[in-house]
């Protein structure tokens, strides 16, 4: 049985200066959250099928008591991975949460990653105030700068316990949020009253329990518009072969998601479904049938697709992440080989638009969920709450940090969104 | 008690053409879905309180069974009311799904709305084909043509019978969709088995279990960019206002969703919250202290709001929707006059991007919530289903044309999103 | 005779710390520039026709020997009037090559326009730096803030003094200039030290030998994605007709390059050709022709066009431009009142996005543009050269302020870029 | 001394239709170009140096009689070589002029560059109406499509003649035209009467004589675009290196330029300045330097830079170019080598945006430019000129193609724009 029980750090003395009601007069008034308050696993039922226990989560949100005192409270906020569209706006929403809404006044950066936690490596943060944040939700990237990897966990204790910050927002994935439940484990063992709250952050949309990651509409509107050049190159040549390589190191949200919104891609490549290249349901072939028959064809590639045919790069990135082969300069090269060996003779072109896709700032849709991200994450952690990530499920849920990096979420082969992705293509649901 | 019931035309004698398994094997799954399938009202439940009968919608979705012989099928779809992001969308994914997942063979668009379907008034329809709607998606407006109104609903129904249409699909508001229910029981008066089908067009997202209606994000994300001209303007000149009118008859979903995103708006103003101007906790007065602090102000004022304060044009356009005064203009004159009078100096900037706006091509969260109504609507329309429009509420389902048409979705002045507004503006839940 | 002289401050005793060639090695190579180069009024010959005298003018640039002490410099940049795009590249530009190029130490930033430079009623200056001009350039708007009209030049002068400012680098229209030539005038008469240099901003395009002004090109970018919405609306419904106001005070440039880019206007309206409603070759018959013959139409209408035909408010505003009626609105009722005459139903749909378009950031084009005339006139001031504002006459030229103030550059009815809109819209050279 | 001389394929019997003035009335008017008049090789002059005899191009533009009968005219349309913003205009424009304002009835699109040309390899011709073209220019591509290199010259001779083919526009680069020009040799050898225009298609810019080609500006804007993400990138890691790749085969003019407009990019690298990677002046150093400074560096490299330094690929591709190694790799993997032996850590982001930029359609800049480019072609040819390609020297001019391949157009280390760009930058004038 899966346990969703958050982790508290001890009773809440304190009165939320938030001013909210207690029992909203309506049910679908904004106002404090009771801690019998849950988010459904499932928004379905069948009424032919008996009822089954369900799976129930905490509901995020304010809480009317706290933990922390606001005026004693030190928050520190690091922002670790690779960049995504919206982390500015979680920093500021953060920052302006705390220091409006519960009036904390001290709101630290850390700078570069975990790097910023270990002394040894890494800068002093910087002390966040209202004119530094003002307008930074209008660029990309993330002003405290980030890096991959974590730091040695008491080194980081140490350095949360020397600066007296009584909680921390860890923005970041898999990895960030495995150190951040490492933090919470460390903080417990001493004893320290320190909440650490993690932010998810992942592009390829492949965190469990977070339905839409901020950062994955604003990349997929981007990965759209990199399909219509590839398709313009498609279409303008004899025999045109546009292929993009796009984010997706596990799952293939993002070519899917930039798939049903371009309808110009007549091949997506995933990594929830092996790729077979040869044989004449392989993808080769499939390819050759569409060449000959279109004269032209747009591929999109997920990154982490096809890696078994790859000999494998091995090793893994300071994230943890297994260093994936390049499938994008293999599908190229294995594309040329074929119709050269085919007599056919392609136009290839070949895009990999990584850098150009999450380095921009986010759009209104990811704006509104960082906001929503932030908020959630400083009511848990005023309220004492820890080793939690704010979860998107059916509404935004406390989530325990283990559930959440216990297993990737991937994309079904047999599910819906990939039915509609099929549905644009008019390809195979699978290869061989 | 609110009855969710679909009809429907009759018996399903044909097998579904999609191929999909009756009971997936895994609940998340793509299959059939059977009629016992339900989609929860609350996704929410306290396991304090006893648990109440509560809200069933019925799932939207493909079935195994379908009412009518695709071969033998005429299917046809209008577009009415103002201009939506992602009409076209809509328009090409209905004719995709009927003609390649159905195989229907014959699928019309009706000119210019209902006018189309009145012959003394409107243009003969035309016949779509692949070619003709390949790469409408990426232009913004309907190429079917849109006009505001019904036409005689006999006339209409006289029409369909005329030319053997079997299905309707109706992509339109509120009135569009009153429309669509009395064609819905002209065509049972009369006997006949023709299903009528609606697909919610709201720019608002004021329709009821539409949580997000498609070109919402789209309206959104335009609004955003021209509050950041406004912002721009304002702080460029001594004591600058930027004063925007965004769309949002009844409801401020668009100028509040813009306004989370954009961050730069002091004072938003919906039609769900009465505007008092004078008073030292009315509008002007606390204009008057944000300018003396900080010399610039931007304004996001939803069209219907303060509609009491306006003389009133009175009367009702041909949709039926009451037509409103000019709140922008009626603003910019008050606020001119009002500075004027306390002898302060304002540079007064005001913008009115309506069409701007709404005409554009949708971006990639509309595209897919485009083509996932526009299927699901050819779904149930295949099965016999009638008088019902696709809605959104923890998922698709289908909806009960009165259900979604007897009364609006208003933004709760003690919910959630207005909290975010009121966090990210600073300004007063409520004036006066 | 036109004299094309600039004015000096005196000797240039310094030598420039730009460290060029003095008479460079070839041509084509960048030099310091001397007094004797000139840029030719024509670049066209007929061999045919006997030479006349022609008009040069002065070639802008680095002179190898300047009147300023960079150490002892003191210089101020002021910008004034409309928004323009590109006023915060000029502002980061004429910084950094008075800090870089030249050593200067002390510039500063006039707030909100000549206001500031009247105590009475303005803001103290700001004194820029390296960090605070860094990213300015990729906002609309201007970091110094703007103002209409001009202040007493003795108390302008008597500012100038009192700060110990040795130049004044004046960004504005035609208003702007004038009083940029006041000042210098008052200077000579104290016998003062300063130099008046302009730097000519005009959306409009319309100031003489400018040819093509900063801001234009991403003005033309934007109104030209606005008359697609506008073609868009007009295409969406029977007889739409999609009327969209541009800039255009006096001259029609704006609203010409964005028909020849945008291709979808149907009449573009400016104010160098006079505007004729009635009669079979005036506006409203030939619009009715073209609505009957294709039932939608766009058109683009300048502001400043068509002036005779309102009562005019009369008056003028702070900067001394005539204050115009407001023609689109005017059109508008025109159009509606004739079609309702006609007993023809249209579908109206009318933008006017003035502040949209001029409060973005410069495109490439336009950043390019901006850097030249900021350097230049850095140059030109450094040089000890006064009264005069860079032009634009088949290469940057220093041009005497009145020559540029005398009158506007109009587009020629008879010239080739009004025969390219003729070409794009099909409409007749003049109406009637 | 160079010859401009253009040649005619005989005497000019037919009155043009375009109905403009002989003798313009006002010099600044539109009217047809007599064939003494002249556009100059500079617009410069040193009033103290002696005049000497200079440089004179033949003005582009519509002649009074023509050579052609466009009742028995048929033209053909080609394009060629890699993608560029601005294609689709060019063909719309030629077909426009060619069918309204010349009355030409038979106007034909190539398919697939000079492939088309040879219907041993290629396709056949399209014939091109006005619905066909109505709206292309607003996407990126070309509609007819396009390839590298020539055919055999007779067998593209002897398709004109068997087509009735009276001229052929040429759309392409250096390659393309030294191909038109052979195939003009050839008609001249076999006596016939088919005109040959090219227009100069560069993205790089580097056409001789063409100041401005189209496509430039709006490659420049996206590249722009693109040394922002790189720029977020560089910010967002401790010692980011960001590095761009971009387009510049023999000359760096869209590296320049985008340097210019972006202003965040430290070091640029083009072919036309010898790479010199070692030493304490070379670039390795230097970039330390500046990254023990300022802890991140962006690079905008052209494509063409630093080839002395690969091992080269050698040979030529299709269009006769010289096959280039991938300096954008190898500068990667330098500068990666570096850091590792200084143990320096740093963050390496590589951008290769070639095909995202290529593909785009055309700015409004770019639309102007490619009309202009596309009528002056029509205008040569109907007047029977042969030969030529259109230039852009101080206003359109009719140039004979051996004079704009003869050599390409570089930029000068020690001209105007290299110094803008050092400014921008602060890197040295040259490496070592």
């Amino acid at each position: 049985m899966v346990d969703t029980t958050i982790s508290n750090l001890g009773e809440c003395k304190y009165k939320s200066p938030l001013g909210l009601n207690v029992k909203p007069a309506k049910e679908e008034d904004f106002g404090f959250v009771s801690e019998s308050e849950k988010v459904r696993f499932s928004h379905e039922v069948d009424i032919d099928r008996p009822a089954v226990s369900e799976l129930l989560f905490e509901k995020a949100g304010p809480r009317e008591n706290i933990f922390f005192d606001p005026a004693k409270t030190r928050a520190a906020i690091v922002t670790c991975g690779g960049l995504c569209p919206g982390l500015n706006n979680v920093i500021r929403s953060v920052f302006l949460c705390l220091h409006h809404a519960y009036g904390v006044q001290e709101v630290f950066g850390i700078r570069y990653g975990y790097q910023g936690l270990n002394p040894a490596v890494g800068e002093a943060p910087i002390r966040l105030d209202a004119d530094m944040v003002d307008r930074i939700h209008q660029a990309g990237g993330t002003i405290l700068g980030s890096s991959r990897g974590n730091q040695p966990i008491p080194v980081m204790v140490d350095f949360l316990v020397k600066n007296n910050i009584n909680m921390l927002f860890a923005v970041g994935g898999d990895g960030t949020q495995r150190g951040a439940q490492q933090i919470t484990e460390e903080v417990k063992r001493r004893g320290l009253s320190i909440a650490v709250v993690g932010i998810p952050k992942t592009i390829d949309n492949d965190i469990m329990y977070v339905k839409r990651s901020f950062g994955y509409t604003t990349a997929a509107d981007m990965a759209h518009e990199v399909l219509t050049c590839a398709h313009t190159e498609a279409k303008s040549y004899p025999n045109g072969i546009g292929l993009v390589k796009l984010m997706g190191r596990d799952s293939g949200f993002i070519a899917a998601g930039a798939t049903i919104a371009s309808q110009d891609v007549n091949f997506t490549i995933i990594p929830e479904i092996p790729l077979i290249l040869e044989g004449e349901k392989g993808f080769l072939e499939t390819l050759k049938r569409r060449i000959l028959n279109r004269k032209h064809a747009v591929i999109a590639v997920a990154e982490g697709a096809g890696q078994d045919l790859l000999a494998g790069a091995g090793g893994k990135d300071a994230s943890g992440n297994v260093l994936h082969g390049d499938i994008g300069i293999f599908l190229r090269e294995k594309i040329v080989a074929y119709f050269k060996e085919q007599k056919i003779p392609v136009n290839m072109k070949y895009i990999d638009p990584s850098y150009i896709i999450r380095s921009v700032h986010a759009n209104s849709e990811d704006s509104f969920l960082c906001d929503q991200y932030a908020r959630n994450a400083v009511h848990a952690a005023m309220a004492g709450k820890t080793g939690l990530i704010i979860g998107l499920w059916n509404g935004f849920i406390n989530l325990p940090i283990p559930l959440a990096t216990g297993k990737r979420q991937y994309m079904n082969p047999d599910g819906f969104q990939w039915n509609c992705v099929i549905s644009s293509t008019g390809q195979p649901i699978r290869w061989g």
